[in-house]
């Protein structure tokens, strides 16, 4: 920057919901957000994490054929958006690079032990990059290739990319603009220190970081921290959308060097969002290039020559949902995208009259509106008279198409074939309704919806290819408690609506039962929710052991029953379908246990007993 | 070494079969072959990789815990071996080791980049090592914490492990013995290297390195050039037994430092090695210590005294097995340890009369003995004559319990009940026997087997919760030719040993057909299983893409079909069961890829139309 009046840009952040392999649709994408943000008048606009090849494109990131495509998508982008009248808008958006030939860096050379790769990748896989690129003028300005690669919970990242050693920065309109992604933010003196040290203006960082509950509350403090460090305004721009069992929920934000809330995004939908910034270029460090700590700056310029001045306008804040609220939205978006990218034209569920199929019918029917869900009652001989009137009640409510299949003409088939008592007659029945469904499903093109909750997949309280059989299980990561909260929130949500309530409010009241054998109920084998809510929250979220939940006050018998039953029930989950994260740690790729597995939690002082039973 | 008299050491190789997370269970196996080592006279025993904990633990390896409990059970196992009498005999065994407070080296710090973390962890998970201790007189006298960490294919050990940064050389009986882990073994210039830089007189390698096809052929060149490096022999200890997918199968060996093979132990089979080894004092190059390369190279010194001079016995060099008996042998002790280890009586399978379920059926049989395999006949309306009367050939061939089951009055009561055609039909009569299978296995405690062979699971020619069901899939990764190349193998050996063949040649020979409308056979709607298996081994095996596919030879026609069945059947493979690894890669925890993937494979020039249809 040449003089000392303040400099303005005007950055556009744009939230979009990508699809994963989708290259052409992601560019399309990019090609009409920017258009919008042009249109805005921004200079600059922040895509999320790979935006091209969606996030997270797992073992597709291996495949040559796709990350080659990838490379030349978003090279025909740069040309493309010059094409389309936007070649003088700055454009960040995330890609998978493939540096052929340029695997990791050779490990174990003395002097320095230089053992920059995550983990020993597989030497046929070359090197990809978890990459972003400034395009500006119909070419690619500048690359970054992402330095911190996550590899816990449901990150795999060092399985797929080769961390970067380069931190580019971009003259735009005279403002230095640094290039990082996601992770990189976590990183205490990673690229965001170094940009501080060097020099720059503004850092954007592009993102994908998946819903969990209340982790909205961490980004803000988060990104200042690096904001402060940097010395420089930082811009997080994160995708929303459903991917398999994750769900984006956005909230893509802009903090201020000294940590002030500039701009913040609503959750769960896409969204444009603008920041007007005004930089004092008196107040600038020096710049340098070269290396700085453990990155090789490198500096390029677009532009010097600062915007006219403007009038700047004031950013969105959207304020934070409330917890029912911000998992509802969650939920419903998880199983939108799922059906809606996968291409299916509609869903169906049995309605038992419980509150777990009362309440993922009004997910399906938020998400997709009433047109597209089936609900089917399939009562035996051992439903209640109120379980039909409440399945009814729940598709009156709703809208939704309803029908009605008794199940004991099948029962009763089996039963003359095979001898079948216990627990096997109890799960023939649930078999049956899922053989059903999924007859219905295979008929009509209606993908079936499981309705298992987190409680009863913890404990294997679901039956195999019954209940449990599904193309999507939306409540799968919401334990029944807060099946209950949600129910009621929903409920009061219509009603501040003035809508008819969705969910019957006898649903909700009823003592749970699986209604599988005459009087059932959950409270004959579980202990109570309350109870079993909490040792899940702390066995399978936190992964406490046995001395650490003895601590935490849980009822020692009660321990002992449900880590039995989660222990043993790992080869159910094994086949469960799907569904959407909502919590610290879901079942599925976040939480990975054998099925083959001799270790039982014990106190230490019995340990070798237990572990040997 | 003090003299320069041949220095001599027996060292014996424990190719044991250990269970995951049975930390005593595996405390006493160690217990158990050490004794039997120091009878045969052993000096030095080396145990597989995590022999503690068994390998893959999985996640449990982040439980605290867990790794604490691994961390005692090491030190009580020192002081017990010697307690035992052994205290004399240096035995080297694998365990979990948590190094607490003590996590990733800090990065990012100038002036080097030391980005010493296989990925970026969880800051949650403190530092769990992949360790080996060399156990002696009652104490740890050294531990070694792996360097080198896999993290492509099935392993995920960026996940779990920080990276060892020390290599320790313990003197025995004036023998300088490195320690070292598995996938060190893989890496030019790595802890080998580093030894033979030292200087050490022996390397020893504990291993858990799982089966695949003609993987043994590469196990000897490897171990010869790591011996090369280190100038001195390397001892390679592989576990064996099944866990979970994958399968191990021991091929233990010893290869002296110019690359002869001294010692093989035979696969698939739990097996005590020996080899005695002999040492020139005057050949040896000095001893350093301290830095060396990437590692800090530690001493420790048991005894300087040379073992009294003793005659050496010839070691056993097991012959490699033919193709197809590997491939036999690790389906049956795959099967074996899946169903043992989980403590299941017995199975249970449908016996269609057809190749698979009649190669699954003879698996079982030499995996368990005929009285804990139960088969059940499973007619249609369209199954064919010769169907049942094969099942039963089947049956009495392998003299397992037999039973028939028509499902006619199941499908009836469903068709009354619900309108179902076309696919929606022909996965009734699947879905109704997988039912009764089911029942069956829960009434009597079996587990039911799922006879789904690879090159069905490749393009979802299988009905989920149908014939897709069951707990365990012996077959899964055995395309369909190797299957028939499997059956007359099996029948083979069979006459070679003057035995009934168990499959029926009827079975071998007859067109396939999933017999679920009339007159269906396989050819209606595959390509070929010979052209079938071939664009699957290059497409899922080898991650081709389109262009490479066509210059393979492949006819393009069958090459969009077959890529565009296995794209869309990944949401049944998600939620199908295990089934042991034989190939490159095999579905599971091997191929991971997105259910909700719009990326369809495509020449370069047309890419861009068929990625967005």
């Amino acid at each position: 920057m040449s003089d000392q009046q303040p400099v303005q840009l005007r950055v556009a952040l744009a939230q979009v919901d990508t699809r994963v392999g989708d290259l052409s649709g992601n560019s399309d994408l990019v090609s009409t957000w920017t258009a919008k943000a042009d249109e805005a008048g921004a200079h600059l606009v922040v895509f999320p994490e790979m935006t091209l090849t969606g996030y997270p494109a797992e073992d597709l990131v291996l495949r040559e054929s796709f990350a080659h495509a990838s490379q030349q998508a978003v090279v025909d982008l740069a040309a493309r958006l010059a094409e389309e009248g936007h070649g003088d808008v700055a454009v960040v958006v995330g890609y998978l690079a493939h540096t052929e030939g340029s695997g990791p860096a050779p490990v174990d050379q003395p002097p320095t032990d230089d053992l920059d790769s995550p983990g020993d990748a597989n030497p046929r896989r070359g090197a990809p990059r978890n990459a972003a690129a400034l395009l500006h003028g119909g070419r690619v300005v500048a690359h970054y290739y992402k330095r911190h690669l996550p590899n816990y919970g449901v990150f795999d990242e060092a399985r797929y990319f080769v961390p970067g050693r380069e931190l580019p920065i971009v003259r735009l309109h005279g403002v230095d603009v640094a290039l990082t992604v996601c992770e990189d933010l976590w990183v205490e003196g990673g690229p965001c220190g170094v940009a501080g040290q060097a020099g720059v203006d503004l850092v954007v960082s592009p993102n994908a970081s998946p819903y969990e509950r209340a982790k909205d509350d961490l980004r803000f403090p988060l990104v200042s921290r690096r904001a402060a460090e940097s010395r420089a305004p930082v811009v997080y721009c994160n995708q929303v959308g459903g991917q398999d069992e994750l769900v984006f929920d956005g909230d893509s934000l802009v903090v201020s060097a000294d940590g002030e809330l500039l701009a913040r995004a609503p959750q769960f939908v896409e969204h444009l969002l603008t920041v007007d910034l005004s930089f004092d270029p008196s107040a600038k460090p020096e710049r340098t290039a070269g290396r700085v700590g453990a990155l090789t700056v490198a500096r390029h310029v677009i532009s010097e020559e600062p915007v006219p001045p403007f009038e700047p306008r004031p950013s969105t804040i959207v304020k934070p949902l409330t917890d029912c609220e911000e998992v509802w939205r969650a939920l419903v978006l998880g199983l939108k995208d799922f059906i809606d990218k996968n291409g299916m034209p509609s869903v169906v569920l049995g309605l038992s009259g419980g509150i777990d199929s009362a309440l993922v019918a009004a997910i399906a029917v938020d998400a997709l509106g009433a047109d597209r869900v089936y609900g089917v009652g399939l009562p035996s001989r051992w439903s209640s008279e109120h379980s039909l009137a409440d399945a009814e009640d729940s598709a009156k409510r709703l809208g939704l198409h309803y029908s009605v299949v008794p199940i004991a003409p099948m029962v009763e088939a089996y039963e003359k074939s095979v001898e079948l008592s216990g627990v096997a007659a109890e799960n023939l029945q649930a078999r049956v309704r899922g053989t059903l469904l999924m007859g219905l499903s295979n008929q009509h093109g209606h993908l079936l919806l499981a309705t298992s909750n987190k409680s009863e997949v913890a404990v294997g309280y679901s039956t195999l290819y019954g209940d449990a059989a599904g193309g999507f299980a939306p409540i799968k990561d919401v334990p029944k408690t807060l099946v209950w909260e949600l129910a009621r929130w929903r409920n009061a949500e219509a009603r501040r609506r003035g809508e008819t309530e969705p969910i019957p409010q006898n649903s909700i009241d009823k003592p749970p039962s699986a209604e599988l054998a005459p009087g059932q109920q959950d409270s004959d084998s579980l202990p109570s929710y309350e109870e079993l809510d909490a040792v899940i929250a702390d066995y399978v979220d936190r992964d406490l052991g046995m001395a650490q939940l003895l601590e935490r006050g849980h009822d020692p018998d009660v321990v002992a029953k449900v880590l039995r039953l989660v222990d043993i029930a790992e080869f159910k989950r094994r086949q469960s379908a799907p569904g959407t994260k909502i919590s610290l740690k879901a079942f599925g790729r976040d939480r990975r246990l054998p099925i083959t597995n001799r270790w039982r939690e014990s106190l230490p002082s019995v340990r070798e007993g237990a572990a040997t039973a």
